[in-house]
């Protein structure tokens, strides 16, 4: 039962065998159905057709205010031989028609006079007059059953005089978290251990799915221990959830004990990131479904999206929520695995009139790219990837008028853009400033590629010894680009408290035995670095780790806090951020670049406002390592 | 102050009017911030910026299950020379990565021998380890200000280390009701009264929205006493909703008691439904908004879309939340005042490989137009309306694979659709059968242009005594098409309990001082009454009430019970509804007609299941005056 390796069973296969197992096991197919009151019934499913019990509304009434007559004493009325109306009464909307009227003349058409109302128009039967049953007639159907009730379904239920309804209870998942290593929200950490983050987000995603959720102590890696937690779940639960433990290392038991508890209807999925999860059944009285979920966090979240959220609304008898899609362009390439279901975040934004995605980190352990995505794209088990630029489908998670607002920058990354992205939306909760860190030269890039508004830049020509200007002549037809200056950074060594080695600056990176952490290839930082080393005329090979990668300041500080590392290159803040010591080396222009056009456009101009403001530039330099002295400035 | 008219203001305008005012008067511009766990912080919007804590994850792990290495023990392996390791750690996905090795090899690769694990691969520094950070650094920017938490938000929080946030408060709404004639929620109704169905929908949109409501006891119309609750409400509320006397009749106080308790910013917007719209600020420690809401219905409904909920998400510092949309074709021309936005309530399908709108009704108080809806379309104040067959933007109610797998029925009416809709979804949640009545011939109409799958039809031909087949013939390209038999059913004058006219048939209806209420033109009963009337040479006109038109049995069933009328024709179902007595007419065929081409399709088969079952027509008989022995049967 307990394969060494799990299969790649295709997602849709995967749900048709679970259904199969759990009808086979005697799970039921729906929850029970309970008798609520119309002002509890609201996110409750119906279950059972509602039929109006008395007509809305319950009698004829004025549409307008005005006068109520009788039509028959208004024959012949025009403009020119008006008839006087005596026998009529003032109403208002909504009031009743009083008995013996049969239509209503809105108060701008009636002219008082002595003797009664002068209408200069004759009156049909039944004008502005509110039939009864005009919105319910009694004994129409008002709902379905399946029907998931909102606020205008119980008002018009109420309406209908129905005031209780029959629903489907809110189904209820319990979770059971795993794992020797895994140790409660708020503990402190010994190495090696994590927090129990997922069932946390497993719970909150059940709740939002309108199911009740709990969690049960976290249970160690033992067989025993987890059937024993697994079938007192059961008793209670519509769905247990066991997170972690459903792979198949040493210590991943969850497919044996759901083995021995019932059946493993699937074990392993071909959908990427989500593929060891084990879908199966515990026997009891009913029986009971079991999601075995992979402990990796975006695994974690999508497997609730894929697997445990189309189950809970079928025991509901609902149609599961849908996400809004659209319609965007690739901003990279993006390979696949053949054979397997590569479920993709994407930050979203538009640019020049397109929507455009760009691709984020892909490991089933960053849940901030899940945080940071704007749109989920499933590239199918049939296909190897798309091509840049391809059109592609977007799954949404914003919505299409955020997206519009948002202001792409791809490029270099920095402290004060993190910072302004706060305090950009603080000011208007409808601008986001989405950045992708990419290196400067990658920004470049995209800004020529029409995927980004902005590209934060801080390159260093070699040649000339010139920041970014250089690069925008080659790589972009200079002639339509501006570049605004961001700020001045301290860029330096970052090094243990104490600088232990005693660094000193570049010279010292050829020092035997050093471990030198890098940034990849196209960051600026590099570029600084690389510059550094030419004017010295020291060939990189020697410097030892030149070939180890990071992607951004802080992944290099992280590295040499973590003991990883001796040093690398980076800017103060990132530094201060770990408590490291800094050795300085140079100070940098950082700077944006975009296309002249989008200057004085309305998506930007929060930005420059920004950067004008005497706040902000304080609140930027007091980051540490950072002048304002030119923010602000156009220096192309 | 209280006009005797509102006025027009468009919206974008209104809204502005009300900032100001707000402002002005001192209303905060945010609700307070509370510091809450992780695990109550789902749903609330954050009040400033989250910056990680420690980075996640906190150590260099393995991404496999494998083996840890030395990467500098491991030079010059290749599948000629493998090189045998002893000085190796197992481990697995997520264990952190043994002191000293600094790279894994995946189980698969790995060749246990008695010496120890040979490699047949070189293997690179790093390989397969998950480097602490790599989801997240300490000190990055996590999420901004301004940002309405999710699951996936509050698990990357506590991976960072912040197990508390500091969010906005839940804004606060109080509701209060006010009218004479309104009662609560299960109250026996008085003539003229009725229920308070809109405190319980705006409460319930409320709660939607994120906020917490109360709503007040129901106000009598005095403007002291609706003084007296606005001030009380005010005291707790973030936006006091005063329901109904928003107009400007007799009892509509709601703008003299705002102007007296505060001020008045707008009365009237330019909207509809949603005209008479109040909104304004009471005055206090801090001044308060206060939003008239119109009392009808839909008025209120959308007004809470409109006004209401733009300013609680502005309240929490968020961005409001966004309906998805989709283009669709409209069925049929809509005309639209100008100078107004116009909402219209619309059903949407899919026919024909486009989505297909069909406006409903579309007055103030029919509640039951929103319940039915499947998107919201609004006509701008500066358009007059479009043609049939425009192109229209709309806002999606429900989700688009549901509205694909919508069976788009136009036609006439009848109750065993109905009760067809009903048990087709609850044998499978997402099929939805959404029917419009506009009569027969409109619904054959409408099948001919393109705008549904099947159109109900029992229209007669006076000329052959047949039932709908020449009405295919002559509309619509009769070799395409299939007509399937619903059922027959008996057709007759609904009469009060009784029959206390003594009627006993169509020759009775001429009978002087007789009420007769009539179904609208093309309406097969109508068609039904033309032919008796030609049979026995009446001359329609004269009898009284044949002008007067209802659009459904139940509407003409409504009339009669409401003694609105004494006679009208309908079927047998319709009476039993009501509580009617009946005097049979005819039997008739109802039919299905549909295009040939989707007899075989998937959208429909659920249907054609269901004819056939015999539970399903042992209820259809049930209703009474329907008869099943040709029910599924394909007569063309």
């Amino acid at each position: 039962m307990n394969s060494p390796f799990v299969s790649d069973v295709p997602a849709a296969q995967a749900h048709a065998a679970w259904r199969e197992a759990r009808a086979a096991a005697g799970c039921p197919a729906r929850v029970e159905t309970v008798r609520v009151s119309v002002g509890e019934a609201v996110g409750r499913v119906t279950a059972e057709p509602v039929w109006a019990r008395r007509s809305s509304p319950a009698f004829d009434s004025s549409a307008m205010d005005g006068i109520a007559v009788r039509a028959s004493g208004t024959v012949g009325a025009t403009e020119t031989t008006p008839v006087v109306v005596t026998d009529f009464e003032v109403v208002d909307t909504g009031d009743p028609l009083p008995p013996g009227y049969d239509a209503v003349v809105m108060r701008e058409h009636v002219h008082r006079t002595p003797e009664g109302a002068e209408l200069r128009a004759a009156v049909p039967p039944y004008q502005h007059v509110r039939s009864i049953g005009e919105d319910i007639s009694a004994a129409e159907l008002l709902l379905p059953e399946g029907h998931r009730l909102r606020p205008v379904d119980v008002a018009a239920c109420a309406a209908a005089g129905v005031t209780e309804l029959v629903v489907r209870r809110a189904p209820i998942v319990v979770i059971v978290p795993t794992g020797d290593e895994i140790r409660p929200i708020g503990a402190e950490l010994r190495p090696g251990e994590i927090l129990d983050t997922n069932s946390l987000m497993l719970a909150a995603q059940a709740r939002e799915a309108g199911c009740e959720a709990r969690v049960t102590d976290i249970v160690v890696d033992d067989p025993e221990a987890i059937t024993t937690a697994l079938r007192a779940a059961a008793e209670e639960a519509d769905l247990v959830m066991v997170i972690a433990g459903s792979s198949a290392g040493r210590d991943d038991y969850t497919a044996r004990v759901v083995a021995s508890a019932g059946s493993v209807a699937v074990h392993g999925v071909a959908v990427r990131p989500g593929h060891p999860v084990v879908l199966g059944v515990a026997k009891g009285n009913p029986a009971t479904p079991v999601l075995g979920v992979p402990g990796y966090p975006v695994s974690a979240a999508l497997t609730f999206d894929i697997f445990a959220a189309p189950l809970l609304a079928e025991l509901e008898g609902a149609a599961p929520r849908e996400r809004p899609s659209a319609t965007a362009r690739l901003a990279r390439k993006l390979p696949s695995v053949f054979g397997m279901d590569d479920w993709v975040r994407v930050r979203l934004g538009r640019v020049q009139n397109q929507v455009v995605a760009t691709p984020l980190p892909r490991g089933a352990g960053v849940l901030t790219s899940l945080v940071r995505a704007d749109g989920l794209l499933v590239v199918p088990a049939g296909v190897e990837g798309h091509h840049a630029g391809s059109e592609v489908r977007v799954e949404l998670l914003r919505g299409l008028s955020e997206i519009n607002r948002t202001i792409v920058a791809i490029g270099s990354h920095d402290l004060v853009l993190d910072l302004a992205a706060s305090a950009l939306r603080a000011a208007d909760p409808l601008i986001t400033l989405a950045s992708s860190n990419v290196g400067s030269l990658g920004g470049l890039v995209a800004l020529r590629d029409g995927l980004c508004h902005i590209a934060g830049s801080h390159l260093l020509d070699p040649a000339t010894g010139e920041y970014t200007l250089p690069y925008v002549d080659r790589l972009l037809d200079g002639s339509g680009i501006a570049v605004i200056r961001l700020v001045h950074r301290d860029q330096g060594l970052l090094v243990a408290p104490g600088n232990p080695l005693g660094l000193k600056g570049i010279d010292d990176l050829t020092r035997p035995g050093l471990r030198y952490v890098n940034r990849q290839r196209g960051a600026g930082t590099r570029a600084l670095l690389d510059y550094e080393l030419s004017r010295r005329e020291i060939d990189p090979s020697t410097i030892p780790g030149y070939s180890r990668e990071e992607h951004t300041h802080l992944a290099v500080a992280a590295a040499v806090s973590a003991g990883r590392a001796d040093t690398g290159m980076g800017i103060l803040a990132a530094a201060r951020a770990f408590n490291l010591d800094f050795v300085p080396v140079a100070q940098e222009p950082y700077d944006l670049v975009l296309r002249a056009d989008d200057l004085s456009g309305d998506l930007l101009a929060p930005l420059w406002d920004l950067l004008a403001s005497p706040d902000f530039r304080a609140q930027v330099e007091a980051l540490g390592g950072y002048s304002c002295a030119e923010t602000g400035q156009r220096i192309r």
